[in-house]
C-alpha cells in the first residue's frame, strides 16, 4: 500500500497546503470517507457534504477552502490535481515483462523485451509492440500492427491491418479499430463491396472505451488525434478525423468522413453525419449534427420525455404546424384588409 | 428428449386442464405448430390463429379458453407459464465439470468442482466461482471476480477486476463489466484520466445481452439489482444505480451516476442523462431522459419519420415557432385595441 | 504487387478506354494519387479535382470524361466498377488451408479440407464449415453451426447453436450473431426468462459489421437476406426479418418481429420498433420509426442542432404548442364573430 504524506503532496503537485504537513492518506474517496483518505469538491453543490467530511484531506480551490473542517490541499484546478493524487496512490500493478507461452507471435514480429504479452494474444507478421507495453489477454493484432511506448490494451482489443497506436494509448475490452468501413457501390439491386485499403493512426495519450470501433479508411486514413478521449460504444466510419483533446461520450455514431475539430466536447448518444465541426464545439447529449458547424459554441436537439399523452398531442400539433401556420397568415391577412 | 402429459404440467404449473391429461407435448412451438407441440396465447389479438391451430395444447387464460380447439392448460398468466414449461421441455445442454486444458487460470483462483470453465478462459488471481457456474469458451475474469452458484457466462465475457454476480446471472457474448467508467479531468486543453477505483456489483437472477458494457464506479461501485433485465449493446456509466426487476431494452445508454427505479421498462435506444428516474416509470423506446422523473408514468419523447420533405416543411415550421408566436402576439394585440 | 494494364481491364470490366491501353496500374487511390494509381469519379462535384489529377487512370462515366485529362475507363456505372478493380489489384492474402494446432474442434465437426482454421477458434458439434472458409481468430461456433462456401469471419466472431451464412457472408470481429432474444414474461414484479429456441439464417453474399449482434429467434428464426450489408453495432432483435439487399447504416438499433422489405436503404443511428417497412424504403439518418410504412419513398426526423439558447427557445415553443393553438382558434373564433 501506497502512502504520502500531505507535505509531500502538496509539494509534489503545486497545491497550497491549510493543515498538518505530516498527516498521512493510504488511499481516494467521497466525502464520505475516512481519515485514512483523501478527496476532492470542485463545486460549492458539494459545501454541506465539505463541512461534515471526515476525511484525512480534501483538494479544493482557494474559495471553498475557508470551509473544509479538515486539512485541505488547496490548487486552482482541484479536479486534475485530484485524479493525479490518485493515480499516485492507486498505482496500476506491475508489468509482468515477456511472452504468455500460449501467445501466438509471428516470427517477424518485434516485441520489446519490456513487453508484456497476456495468454492467448495473437500477433500477426510486421508487428511491433514498443517498451513497456501492455497487450492483455485475447487481444489480436493483424500484420503490421505498430504500437509505441506504454500502450495498454486491457484485454480482448482488436487491430486490423497496419493500425498504428501513439505512446500511452489506453484501450478497453472489445474494442474493434480497423475493421472495414462501410463502402458499397450499388450495382443494379446488388451492392459491391468496396475494398478498404487505409488504415487507422491513433495519436499519443488516446483513451478508447470497451466496444468502440473506429474502422479503417476507403483508400485514406482514420485519424484519431493526440489526446482524444473516445468512451464506450462509439463508432468512427472511415476517413473520418477527429482532433486533439476532443472528448465524446457514449453511444455517439460518428458517419464516414466526418471532419471533427479539436477540443470538442460532445455529449453522448450524438449522431453526426459526413459533415464538419469547427474546434471547441460542445453538442449537449442525443444531439443530431447533419450538418456543417462552423462556429464554436454550444449545440443541442435533445427532446425531453413528457408524459406520453402530452407527448402525444405535442406531435400530433408539430405535424399540423403548417396547417397552424397558414391559420395564422388568414387571420393576418383578414386583419390587414380590415385596417 | 423430454416430454410432458398435460396431466403432469398442469399439476406442476398451476394450470386447469381442458382436455385429455394423458396427451404429451414434446416441445413448444407457434399456434401454427403441430400436434406434438404447445404453444401459447396471451392476446386476444390472435383469437383468429388460436381457433385454426393444431397444437397439441395450449396455455391460455379463461377468457380465450373457450376459443381453443385443443387442450388448453389455463392459467391467469399464461406468458411465464408458458416460459416455465418451455424451460422444462428444452433443458439445456447439461454442464461439464471441470476446467478445460486450454483454460488460465491462477494459482489463488477458487473454481468450484462442479462448475464448467470452457476453452481458453482466463482466470485472475483470488477469483471465486461457485457451484455449478458455466463459464464458456474465451471469458476472461480479472483478478477479485466472484461469481456466485449457477452464473452462466456464455461466451466471450469480460470482467474487470473485483466484479461481483449474483446467484442465476445470465451474461451473453461480447458483454465487458467492470471496463473504466469516463472520468476525465480537464486540464488546461488537456485531460487528465481520473482512476476509476469502484467496480460492478450485479444481483441475482440479471440477464445481461451482447456487447452490453457496464463500467466500474470512479470511487464507489456500480450497481445492477436482484432480476434486472438489460438487452444488448446497453451502455451503463459509472455509479449508475439500477433498482430490482427493471427491463431495458437494446441500444439503450445511461449516462454515468443516473439512478433508475425498481420495475422500471425502458425501451430501445432511449438515453439517459446523469438523471434520477422513480420507481415503476415506463419509457418508450427512443426517448430522451435529460431531466429527472420523479413519478411512476409513461413518458416519451419519439418523433417518428415522415416522408422527407413533409418533414423538412415541419422541421422548417418548428425553428421558426418563435416568430409564428409572436405573430399571434401582434394579433392578439390588434384585435385586443380593436375591442 | 498486381499490375494491370488499361487495356486487360478495359476488356475484363467492360469499360470503353481512351487512352494507352498499355499503361499499367499498381494500386488505386483518390484523385490526388500517383501515376502507378487508377482512381474514380461518380460525381460532377469532384469536377475541379479530376481536371487537376496525375491518376495512371480514371474510372468515370461518359458525361465527365472528356475533362479528364489522363486515361480514362468509361462506364456507366464507374463505383461499382471501379471497386471490381480495386479488389482486383488489392486481393486479399491467400488461405492457408487447415486447423490451426491451438484450434479446438469436436470431433463431430466437419472442416473442408480447404478452409481456414485460425488460432484459439473453438468449434462445437456437429459444426460444418465449407470450402475455402476462413475462420479467423478466436471465433466461437457453437453446436450445429453451418458455414457455406468461402464464408469469412475475421475474427473474433462469435455464432450461437444452429447459426447458418451463406456462401461468401463476410463478419467483421465482436460480431454476435445468435445470442438469445430478450424475451421476458412478468410474472408479478418478476422477469421469467423465455427459451430463445429459434436460430439465425443469414442469406449469401451478406456483410455483417464489427460489434453488431443478431440475436436467435424466440420460437421461429430470425432471417438476414441475401446481399444484406449491415455496418457496424447494429441490433437486430428475434424474429426480425431483412429483405434481400437491405443496406443499414452504424447504431441502427431493430425491435424484435420487425419486417424490413428489400433493397431498403437505412441510415445510422435509426430506431425500429416492432413494424414493417416496405420494400425500397430509404430512412434518412438517426430516424424514428414507429409505425409500419407502408410504401417505397424517404423518410425522415432527424432533428438537427442548433445553438443551446436558441434550442431551448424552440423546445419550449414546441412544448406549448397547444397553447399557442387554442390562441389561434380564439381569434379566429372573434374574427368570425366579427364578421
Amino acid at each position: 500500500m501506497v502512502t504520502c504524506s500531505l507535505g509531500e503532496l502538496a509539494v509534489r503537485f503545486g497545491c497550497e497546503l491549510r493543515g498538518d504537513p505530516d498527516v498521512r492518506v493510504a488511499r481516494v474517496a467521497t466525502l464520505a470517507g475516512g481519515s485514512d483518505a483523501l478527496g476532492f469538491v470542485a463545486s460549492a453543490a458539494y459545501r454541506a457534504a465539505l463541512r461534515q467530511t471526515r476525511l484525512g484531506a480534501v483538494v479544493l480551490d482557494a474559495r471553498l477552502a475557508p470551509e473544509c473542517p479538515v486539512p485541505a490541499l488547496v490548487h486552482r484546478n482541484p479536479h486534475p490535481t485530484f485524479a493525479r493524487i490518485a493515480a499516485l496512490l492507486h498505482p496500476a500493478a506491475p508489468l509482468r515483462a515477456g511472452i504468455h507461452p500460449t501467445a501466438q507471435v509471428a516470427p517477424t514480429a518485434r516485441i520489446d523485451p519490456s513487453a508484456e504479452i497476456g495468454a492467448f494474444v495473437v500477433i500477426g507478421e510486421g508487428v511491433q509492440v514498443g517498451s513497456r507495453c501492455f497487450v492483455g489477454p485475447h487481444c489480436v493484432l493483424a500484420e503490421g500492427v505498430q504500437l509505441a511506448a506504454d500502450v495498454q490494451l486491457v484485454a480482448r482489443v482488436t487491430l486490423g491491418a497496419q493500425v498504428t497506436l501513439g505512446e500511452r494509448c489506453l484501450v478497453h475490452p472489445g474494442a474493434v479499430i480497423g475493421a472495414d468501413g462501410f463502402g458499397n457501390a450499388r450495382d443494379g439491386e446488388r451492392w459491391v463491396k468496396v475494398p478498404q485499403l487505409g488504415t487507422v493512426h491513433v495519436g499519443a495519450d488516446v483513451e478508447i472505451g470497451a466496444n468502440t470501433t473506429i474502422d479503417r479508411g476507403a483508400l485514406e486514413d482514420t485519424v484519431i488525434g493526440e489526446g482524444v478521449r473516445l468512451d464506450n460504444q462509439i463508432q468512427v466510419g472511415h476517413n473520418v478525423v477527429i482532433g486533439a483533446h476532443t472528448a465524446i461520450a457514449a453511444c455517439t455514431g460518428i458517419a464516414g468522413s466526418a471532419k471533427i475539430g479539436a477540443r470538442c466536447m460532445i455529449g453522448g448518444g450524438t449522431g453526426i453525419g459526413q459533415v464538419e465541426i469547427a474546434d471547441d464545439v460542445v453538442i449537449t447529449g442525443f444531439g443530431m449534427v447533419s450538418a456543417t458547424l462552423h462556429n464554436p459554441g454550444v449545440y443541442s436537439s435533445v427532446l425531453p420525455v413528457e408524459e406520453v399523452r402530452t407527448w402525444r398531442r405535442i406531435v400530433g400539433r408539430l405535424k399540423r404546424l403548417d396547417e397552424l401556420a397558414s391559420r395564422v397568415r388568414k387571420l393576418e391577412r383578414k386583419e390587414n384588409n380590415d385596417d
